[in-house]
């Protein structure tokens, strides 16, 4: 069934110095457009407006977990573990490369505004229509439910669940290294050659050795500094919330039957709300950047000048916000209103514990979407969660940080000055 | 003239760990439309295609450069070097920093099917009517001129040119580190700080103490690696072979007035011959792979095809040539047009000899459009050639390495391999 | 004062790549024979036993805390700050180059057996009869006395104080960079170059700008990490066990007279508990090593088996003990005593908590000998002890963790293994 | 034969990570006192003189021979090569492992002067009264003489040999990556994965496959770069000269029945020219230092001044030769007699070509003992050495660069500079 290659290939990849393809089954989804699409679909949406360096793809990420798994599985096999089931060698290798095959263009927004889930469209991927669930299928006809069972989390052995999703999965160890090589900050480092060899199958589940436990410290440490100096930073929310806007705005008008100058099938249907899988596979942010770029003459005042501001980056300035500033911004409501501007477009207030953060979670929630959590391995074998065993995890598990900002567009705040009071002057440092 | 900001600008960037901004004109040349287009321009053009890593913008070269002239700078005025003209400094930094901004998408193949030139364009950002224009005029009216003089190497101070064009200018540098940086090679490193402690400013040249010679005998390997390693790769060379089918294609299909079912007008205007500054400035590489996209479903079929394969990453394959291999050229050509492909298109013969790659190159051309040799200052005030002084750079100087493939679509011949001749199977290897 | 070099001096570094000499002052220290002596004295003591890469020696690390000082300094006077008095450099750069220089060869266990004490001997050789105080009053003849005051922590500004001992001196900033490297952990990385662009002068403190707490919340991380994978390493532990042991066995034949084979005066007044500071200065691990190579001969038999373990590495093992072993370890002292052993030497139970470690400490302890705490500033220039601000700095603080551990010669233990009791074999695994 | 450790162990490593040991043998080998006396022998002799970070071991080296020879064979028995001979496993690990194993305390300068060598040294030790050898026998009576044959190039299978000793070894590999890492230069870099993933086993032979060709050519430009910025520093070569004069002057005494006020049995014997196994490897850097301090105080004002010269790094100062030089030097040497310096001491003129350095040697010298040369094996399974293939090789094969030093104790010659003729004066810049 798993079907070797005359010659293994080789990636180069910054990160992981190599990826290694040994299977022909890998290698040709690697090929399919599905997968090749993810090359046009940035790894962190915006972010590179912040750091002009992360401009890394899905595709370099799906590669990077996948040789995660394949190393976690060699050292499995290597040291001939009995709770390893082999046989799943090819399902894990599948389930990690093509785990987030159904992303779209700037994910996160895109499915705030028009309702989708990227996790759907993954599976819709693999079951669906295409080039992957002929590969897949190559393998054997039930092979494409198994792999979208992995990634819902449903197949029946979680120990292959856990590989590709868990509070120390290949997903998050790749995208920590990744994403802290490319915006080039120096927080997201950790020993992962040591947290690889120090990871045991155990009873069913995935456990780690623990004298490898200051390692697994590190990486959720980790975690939690690139989550508050690269993934909640304020400039790459601020062009978070210009890019939603822009949907936003695009769908009402779509909805109120606004001719648009310039339009794509993919984009009409997604505004629409009613995209095909054919046409999702051909939405990347090469084309939503060019609709933008048009969009910026569009006679629409409000969809013209977001998509400018995306464009060009010129985004919104942003001020932190205490708890007793309730009131003040009922005030800025007025002013804004008073000085021509929409507050439902130029004042947002966010908010980072809106996102669904927690440098680690210990106990599961109701709905069962809860990540499994990392158990110790002693040396008399027993399985103990690991904020048992750490102080410093134990410490900052549970640790969530909120820091309020409104988001507003200086540029057509400040020109106006003289009608604000002297609190949001101050406030906004005018 | 050069207005201080109130506090410097820290960019994060990984080759350089930050870029500092100090001064008010630079901080608004990098917030121009025409330098955050750059955003959307790849350093590499196509090579992400062979090096997944390599999806970096000339937005963060053209920093990089712009730090590194600056540190160079930093280094002459704290050593207080006599030979340094103090008031070029912020002339310097424009130029350097503003060097590629005519840059356009995928120039390479743009240009050698367009006849468009990005330093000519450049020229036009800089003086035309431009945001760009406007901030440089802000310092004085004539700085715009000084500045386009220093870009195509006419300012009355080599120094200041050799500092953005020479054999070991700050563009070099840059892009050397940042290119292993981003495809994830190790072949481009050398020792920066190194090289910029030893450069002297010196009777209007830049030099070398003697001291850093062997530091720049190692810029020169790692320049002649990269070339061969990621430069000229095979399969990059095929995917700009694509690419430049594709422009061609669609320039034959526009001059015989074909109807494309997709056009934007940039393009229009490119393959017209006759794009405009404007529309040029709203030319990225973001709306040329939206036209692929697009075209990829055009009704001419050679479109498509070539458009479908850039895409799907579906490039030509190679096979090596030897200069024994001419006549079965002719035997292809033949061969080709039996089997309903078309020899304009689906061979090519590419060498990168034809490129502009010399290791290092120490006499002028006739044109004078050679870049200045490497000076080493010795110990005695002397100038002397590089090459005079070392060994190794005397054995590889004028070293070229010229290795010729014939490209074409594999999956369109493979099935006609019966009707191939024996000697075209066995170089095909099918 | 300050007479600068008529070139700077450039020492190649790994953790800092350059580091800079520009007075000739320091430059002259650097060549004094009482600082060179520094490099026959590890940094870490023992822990090459552990980490095979940790030679380097308190030369390297005392200029790393000289070149972060430089670059502190530099820093401040770069960007002008009027809380920053100018006239301190040169104090400020002696103080942290020779804050080092009296530590003997294995200091933290000699000075246990011996009560000595390396920040007085620091005093002594820069008060004393060396070159180190010719060379200092070069500089003022009170400057000797103001530079020991600094290391003494009694110097009239408590600023200069601060930058070579607080919590986030660039004494602890070298070393946990410096250690890491030489190890080959990577825990001890944190951003120095951003906490450095973030210190302040401020209030005659040196504060932290708020936009840098992240990377000060990294740096303490770093430190808990490094205390306990590399510096309270069990193996670490042992080694100093046996070093201890082979220091008290020294004294102990030496105070009843014994005869060594093998005497070298500076050991022969250490032993004595007299000695000079001349002699002090000859005392190096060398000498010390040569010293336990010839005793391994000695017919004194524990001093010769103490001096062969340490020459051939074999140290003590080590056992985990809880809280409930207290009356285990009543047993093996009788076992041990019926097996031969002298549980004086041969068992020995150590935890780390007895040393003076807290991955950061905020009160200040009665003695007033409490380094200083880390301050932030904010935006409204208020200063905040760190712990305030942020949540993971608060959750850790205090953090101590004890891990007991009895150690024991089991190459002498196992041979009895029949005589010793159950409970004991288990706890072994013999 | 091999047994398998119950678990692999692991040490942590700078250059390598980690370094596994899997089989008992070596981890016996490891923990002989023979070996772990490699721990008091640096790697670079008195390079740490130069590049304070070069404190690194031979023990260290060692190690990381083996682990580089492990990979190797582990990726030759991943692939099954059938020309790989597998049962030569254990004896090539533990010839890697020991090579060096002889080397004593500043070995090049010891050897110069007292006619040792190490590689037979290293053969005594293998085949000796030692725990290597006793572990060695272990494994089989004719083991010891097996692993001898390796290390002295005599054993039948020559590419066990050429793992070992070769122009592409695994000692080579180390040791420039190594040295590089201690020192902090990064010119010794090279992409050591890569490489390993080229070697091949043919016909008996080690090759590279074609596609590795270009970081071969890197690692031999690195060769080049370390030699003549590392190894061969002036500065280095001046401690050299005043090692080797320590030795030379120690050992005139020795003859001439000088009663030294210090001295250690092994030193003795060397000075003597009859030094046996057992003091031989007592012999170690600690114990030669420790005696270098006692002479600094012997009343032979000869080596008491080298000595002191030694322990407080003041070196001979150098002055550059050019072949014109030759009569100037005759003048020096007349000038110094006549200030009271000894030409014999205090003068000496030294050039690296003297040293057997090539950057790549091609041709057998007529005693065989040359490394075997770089074969290509390219895609027609034809074997080609290198330098046909490489421009860059070729280039650079037999260049070698000698430059002429004169070096001179400074000190000792300043305070007569009115007693030298004006020529001396002028090339010693006084």
């Amino acid at each position: 069934m798993l079907t070797k290659l005359h010659e293994e290939k080789v990636f180069k990849d910054p990160v992981h110095h190599s990826i290694y393809v040994q299977d022909l089954t890998i290698w040709k989804l690697i090929n399919t457009p599905e997968f090749q699409r993810l090359r046009r679909i940035r790894q962190l949406g915006t972010s590179y407006l912040t750091f002009h360096g992360a401009e890394h793809s899905r595709f370099s990420h799906s590669l990077g977990v996948y040789e995660i798994t394949r190393k976690i599985i060699s050292q499995f096999e290597r040291n001939g573990y009995a709770d390893w089931p082999q046989e799943e060698k090819l399902l894990s290798l599948c389930a990690s490369l093509l785990h987030d095959v159904g992303h779209g263009p700037f994910s996160h927004s895109v499915e705030q505004i028009f309702g989708t889930n990227h996790e759907e469209w993954t599976c819709e991927v693999v079951l669906g229509d295409t080039e992957v669930n002929r590969v897949l299928r190559e393998v054997d006809p039930r092979f494409p439910e198994q792999v979208a069972s992995v990634i819902d989390k449903t197949y029946k052995k979680p120990i292959v669940v856990s590989l590709v999703s868990s509070q120390l999965d290949a997903d998050r160890m790749d995208y920590l290294l990744r994403d802290a090589y490319f915006t080039g900050v120096n927080y997201g480092t950790f020993d992962l050659d040591r947290i690889l060899r120090v990871l045991r199958p155990y009873q069913g589940k995935i456990a780690v050795k623990e004298s490898g436990m200051h390692a697994v410290e590190d990486y959720l440490m980790s975690r939690y500094q690139m989550y508050w100096q690269v993934y909640f930073h304020p400039v790459t929310r601020s062009s978070e919330i210009v890019l939603r806007q822009i949907f936003q705005r695009a769908r009402e008008l779509y909805d109120t039957g606004y001719e648009f100058a310039f339009m794509l099938e993919p984009i009409r249907e997604l505004l629409a709300g009613s995209i095909t899988l054919g046409s999702y596979m051909k939405l990347d942010e090469a084309m939503v950047q060019t609709a933008f770029g048009q969009w910026a003459e569009e006679r629409d005042e409000l969809l013209s000048d977001l998509c400018g501001r995306f464009m060009r980056r010129q985004l919104y300035k942003y001020v932190p916000l205490t708890s007793e500033d309730r009131d003040w911004l009922e005030t800025v409501r007025d002013e804004w209103m008073r000085i021509g501007l929409d507050p439902a477009y130029h004042m947002e207030v966010d908010t980072p514990v809106d996102s669904p953060y927690d440098v680690y979670k210990t106990g599961a929630l109701p709905d069962g979407r809860d990540k499994p959590p990392i158990l110790i391995l002693d040396e008399r074998e027993q399985l103990t969660e690991i904020s048992m065993k750490s102080d410093i995890i134990r410490s900052i598990a549970g640790l969530q940080r909120g820091k309020y900002y409104m988001y507003y567009p200086a540029d057509r705040v400040f020109p106006y000055a003289g009608q604000l009071s002297p609190e949001t002057r101050k406030k906004l440092s005018i």
